[in-house]
């Protein structure tokens, strides 16, 4: 089994490759993959925090740049071009530590460090997926082949209303 | 009855009043309490998020000024004196509108705002306290009696070890 395994492996790491180049370079048209990680925005502001069990027991920090925090606080939609959204993602773990001072199991934190996942507003190079580019980064590089990335849009769709953005703002 | 809420009111007012005044001079020496709210600091930037069951079911955002995040990013123990740690704190809820569009529950999102708590770090205002002075707000005015306001430092002793802060840096 081991020889078609590696193989496997190695299609799909080619696959890999060729769904984050191409796209970036935007030879083949539409949809375009945001393929490198914004800079700084570990020290955006925070828009909100974000709990998903399901499949996810994830634990995220949703930070934007000061572009994305002006439009959340104004109200601005659709986003203007230039805003960006960044999720943090950990798992949604207990915390034995504090768990141990409460006397009880009640506290949650973030545990290991998931993906990144960024929203990068640009209404006419991501005009094919509503005007947002979508990325995915896992240990500091893209993540996720074209068929993964392609799932973004649809669902972000389904929150038109608010230009594709689940996140509210946290007061 | 009408007549005696509105007395016991009036008392547990004016209590309140007192406990937030003569602290805050320090006349009756410690414990000092932090009465006014840091400016700016909804645009600190992140140092994690929390999740708290127990009594609390409660979904933060922990927040640190400049002081705190260079503190927190170099592992400085003790922190310095002028970082300050906030917590907003919101109900943990469930989304309605994400797990409409997920179509199963998952989704949780901060609720109502309950209350936003900080930690200032004098050593020589707060002492008594380890150096940390603790806040607690409510609807933006100082909420909580002397005795509540008092439970703080005990339970925060309890992680000596990391200068009485339970939150970790989400990297």
């Amino acid at each position: 089994m081991r020889p078609i395994a590696f193989a496997l492996l190695g299609v799909a790491t080619l696959a890999g490759v060729v769904a984050y180049t191409v796209p970036a370079a935007n030879q083949e048209g539409p949809p375009v993959f945001v393929t490198s990680i914004p800079p700084g925005y570990r020290d955006w502001k925070l828009i909100s925090v974000a709990h998903e069990e399901g499949n996810f027991h994830s634990f995220s920090a949703v930070l934007g740049n000061d572009s994305a925090i002006q439009a959340y606080r104004a109200g601005t939609i659709p986003f203007p071009d230039g805003a960006i959204i960044a999720a943090l993602h950990y798992r949604h773990v207990p915390s034995e530590e504090n768990n141990k001072v409460f006397g009880q199991e009640q506290s949650f934190v973030p545990g290991t460090p998931t993906n990144i996942q960024f929203m990068v507003k640009d209404s006419r190079k991501y005009a094919a997926t509503g005007g947002w580019g979508f990325a995915h980064f896992q240990d500091g590089k893209p993540s996720g082949d074209e068929a993964f990335m392609k799932t973004c849009f649809p669902c972000h769709n389904e929150i038109k209303a608010r230009d594709l953005v689940f996140t509210r703002y946290a007061q």
